[in-house]
């Protein structure tokens, strides 16, 4: 996770929403991005979209099975549905968004009897720091 | 509605699954797509996702306001929000899909109150040969 509030504080020096997300597998990084939608432009291209391409595209298959990905922020709709699509084993963030997450709020994508599939979930670790980015981003922009 | 089911029919030639997608503004087309996800190999790369992404690059803006989507099946979560991201003005779709969608069955993205914008939706032109070409994909890889 560390690695992953790094990203995001690149994300915010380069004018984007500050969130890093990074995946793991066999305690290796095998692909790492930072939220780029203003940067390209693109809609999708939120750290957690970013990294699950790259590392698709690095490890040479559509499943990410057995891999761990790292975000500073919980995944909105779109990248949850994401996550279950790569078949990611586990989930971890820092900080919950009542307002855009869709893992414990919201749309919770992961709960739908829809899902075909659902990473385990942990949440927490680098709130603090992950949350505070946020916070300093956004009240700059105001 | 008639290239994004050209698009799903090529994509059916190239082994994917046969979604094809369409973005329109101003009556142009600016993005289309086919469903890329074994081609790539890409798990976020559904025809949706693929066009938005296209018609940001093209139209050099994060937002897509004003242009509508036409694609061959109903959107999943990841589309769907993707879509909201977006601000698409309009989604138009032909299959409905009670075991993926997330626009009229799962999630139902747009009816979240979490959700930032919801585009006007119309379901069925060419329902019956979208429908048609995905049964005729499953069948053959059975």
């Amino acid at each position: 996770m560390d690695r992953a509030l790094d990203l995001a504080r690149e994300a915010a020096l380069a004018g984007e929403v500050p969130v890093g997300a990074v995946i793991v597998s066999g305690g290796e990084i095998v692909a790492e991005a930072a939220n780029e939608t203003r940067r390209r432009p693109d809609p999708t291209a939120h750290a957690e979209m970013l990294a699950i391409r790259r590392a698709a595209h690095t490890l040479g298959q559509e499943r990410l099975t057995g891999c761990e990905l790292y975000v500073t922020l919980e995944p909105c709709a779109m990248c949850a549905g994401a996550i279950a699509h790569a078949r990611l084993a586990r989930l971890h963030y820092a900080a919950s968004d009542p307002k855009g997450g869709a893992v414990d709020h919201g749309a919770r994508i992961f709960a739908q009897l829809q899902c075909l599939h659902s990473p385990e979930v942990t949440a927490g670790t680098g709130e603090g720091e992950a949350a505070s980015l946020l916070r300093a981003f956004f009240v700059e922009r105001r």
